[in-house]
């Protein structure tokens, strides 16, 4: 492997190969190239389209799996259907993310769409990485689109971030909650140039006690332009509560557009936006400890994403 | 005037009659029954569409305006044109109102299309109160358009508040705010029984410094259905402040959908939203000092709306 392709695997999933002993598959330029299971989850390819099934038998407690997708060719446009069948009272971890480095003139689109079957009481924590890198002209594009099913007493959290380099995304999430069922979203995202990022998440708290929580936490620099479109439904008694805090810097556009609401007597659905610049108190103090303005700056908006 | 018009004036303006000495325009049955003028408020009728222009001269301070309309035919489909010119300096507040009594089957419905030009350092409170009663089986539909442009350091309180009895109402709203304007929305809304209601505002910050900050409180009760949709768009330095707050009772549902856009790096928008039952600990004390649940029940609503 070469060191560029390391260097994007550390940058979206903290590894730097293969991972031998754990689960784990490479997708890499539009083909699976490295692929192995465990005893207790297996990754399969699929057979009638791109993409492959993972699953997690019932009970299988604390395994991690990688399975990163990196973009190392100008002009590919690669389309891939990941389905995770999560077992009864398994508690795993899933490292997903996407890195693309393009030195070419020609886009280069990456498109996953990931669907999610959460059996009863399972657990699953689930960590994606969007990263664009390289010198070309051409465009760096993630269109992910999450559909999670979550029964009896099932639970996710999400830990999805855009970390830089990323020149067009449009994110779709969707997700079925059952009774006792709890989702967990983290969504932290940063444009900067020209970049376009929209994200819609719509959550339906079909079941009785089923709760969602969704952070969101933005920062849009230069001319970029955020949308924001969460969506709360409570059909059933439940609770869901969303916040989304976003930075504005330079000549940044950003909306935010939750929606929620109650079509049951016991849904409580609570929302929270704020769009802002960076705080000036904070960064009058950080440059009298000798920071520039633009260290200061830095500063402030690491430690908003972290 | 029948005892029936005195009550209705009485519900949605605060008034029994005519209010001689001060400005004042009542409109019945979709035509203009009474009308006066004061030396520096006139209110004229509009020569080529139903309506009037109420004209406030520059630096009037202290008057107040009464302009109620009532439907007591069943059957009438009332719209109405009514511009208001608000002179610079001055500072006066409008009553407006439409009460509905329909004992009919036919439809009463009353669309006001209203259009506020307020000038430089111009203040206006406007109070807008809409009823309905009757029994009969036809509906009682109110559909207000509200337009505000508001000039330099121009300042706007709109009182809007649906009291009950009204089946289908659909309220846009839309203000372009100049340097300096400061609008200020309290909504207030019931709807019980199958009613339906939606709520669309758009303010525009258009200009250096301007603020809005909109307050809405509603309940639901019975199979009524809400949509509340408040757009805030921040396209200078600015501030808006959107609180949208809903207590859901019986089978009703209510969605809310606020929209904030930043398109200035000194804009500061937030909005808050939040939709629940009523507190049950609240019931439970009103309870123990001897209220029964619906007793307790309506002292909170009141409260709420209050």
């Amino acid at each position: 492997m070469e060191n560029m392709e390391k260097d994007l695997l550390q940058t979206i999933a903290d590894i730097r190969g293969f991972m031998p002993g754990s689960a784990f598959s490479l997708r890499k330029n539009g083909e699976g190239i490295e692929r192995h299971s465990t005893e207790h989850v297996r990754i399969n390819a699929k057979l009638d389209k791109p993409g492959i099934d993972i699953i997690v038998d019932a009970n299988t407690v604390g395994e991690s799996l990688h399975i990163p997708v990196i973009l190392t060719d100008s002009g590919i446009k690669d389309v891939v259907y990941n389905d995770f069948y999560i077992g009864e009272n398994a508690d795993v971890e899933i490292i997903a993310g996407c890195g693309i480095h393009n030195d070419g003139c020609d886009t280069s689109q990456h498109d996953g769409i990931h669907t999610f079957h959460i059996a009863k009481n399972a657990k699953v924590r689930y960590v994606e990485k969007h990263y664009g890198e390289g010198n070309g002209s051409g465009g760096r594009i993630l269109n992910p689109v999450t559909i999670i099913h979550m029964e009896d007493g099932a639970y996710a959290q999400m830990d999805m971030s855009q970390i830089k380099g990323v020149d067009s995304t449009m994110r779709k999430t969707e997700a079925n909650l059952g009774p006792h069922a709890k989702l967990v979203i983290n969504e932290k995202l940063m444009t900067h140039g020209k970049q376009t990022a929209h994200s819609d998440v719509t959550v339906n708290l079909n079941g009785e006690d089923s709760v969602v929580q969704i952070v969101s936490r933005s920062v849009g620099k230069d001319d970029s332009i955020q949308v924001f479109h969460p969506i709360a439904i409570g059909n059933n008694k439940s609770r869901a509560h969303i916040q989304c805090d976003s930075i504005i810097m330079d000549h940044a556009k950003i909306s935010s557009i939750p929606e929620i609401a109650a079509n049951h007597v016991d849904a409580e659905i609570v929302h929270e936006a704020a769009i802002g610049k960076i705080n000036s108190d904070q960064l009058v103090k950080l440059q009298t400890f000798g920071l520039s303005v633009e260290e200061a700056e830095k500063v402030i908006v690491d430690g908003f994403l972290k």
